[in-house]
């Protein structure tokens, strides 16, 4: 078990692009009611990851590598559509690693950015292509964006 | 992945306990909508289980060992009380395993016998401590017996 914390941020130009190839991801989500338990496909590896609630920026999170046919049939046949498909892109930089996820299909136009914390109070250099913080805004978690995509706002 | 098919009775009298010893099983659900997320503890081995939705007395279902110590912050911050505690007696009878429940805590008073099968109309016989076929009944699942216990009823 580890305990997340992170912000977020909306992705501001394309400077980030040159910094780190990216890779694609594949995930959707068992409907639950408070809890979130997500399938993940990445690459040709699959996990499945089991979240607690948020609180503040921080959460629960445990993770296990199940194979990768497990997690392409529960994504077909119990998670609810439409999946999330992302390239994402880890970029290292003063000692922090950014993951830039660019979203395709539904959410496509999305960009974002999270960085993982120590703490909740830890300062952070912002680079130039970072945008608005959308840490406590609940439509950018990845979970809603399955539910409600961002081409539907 | 397996299919699991399995039917599921009353168990009457006293005469399976010289069969089988019991292990103890501990678990809790992880409050989903449709599917369901189980967390199990199997003397020191800890489980995470997703099973589809029923289909007649079939359903998909996908498990992994996972650590004891996440199994067990699992079950305490992510699982809604109470927990189900029971003990498990394995009976091989005829080349049929019978695992025979005998429910503790909020359940106690409820015994009942779960034979997995190859196919929904397998023919099996009985042994005389069967009772009731409740295959049918979703009162008796594990997982609407954690929301309402046998005890309340």
């Amino acid at each position: 078990m580890g305990i997340e914390i992170e912000r977020k941020f909306l992705v501001i130009g394309d400077e980030w692009r040159a910094l780190a190839p990216g890779t694609l991801y594949r995930q959707g989500y068992i409907p639950t009611l408070e809890s979130t338990v997500r399938i993940r496909i990445i690459d040709d590896r699959g996990f499945i990851t089991i979240k607690g609630m948020t609180q503040g920026i921080s959460r629960s999170e445990f993770e296990y590598e199940i194979p990768l046919t497990d997690a392409a049939q529960m994504l077909d046949t119990l998670c609810k559509p439409p999946l999330i498909e992302k390239y994402r892109h880890k970029i290292s930089l003063n000692g922090l690693v950014w993951e830039v996820d660019e979203f395709l299909g539904q959410n496509q136009g999305l960009i974002m950015a999270e960085v993982e914390l120590k703490s909740a109070d830890q300062s952070i250099d912002l680079p130039e292509w970072i945008g608005e913080d959308v840490s406590h805004d609940p439509r950018y978690y990845n979970s809603n964006l399955a539910k409600h995509p961002f081409s539907t706002w």
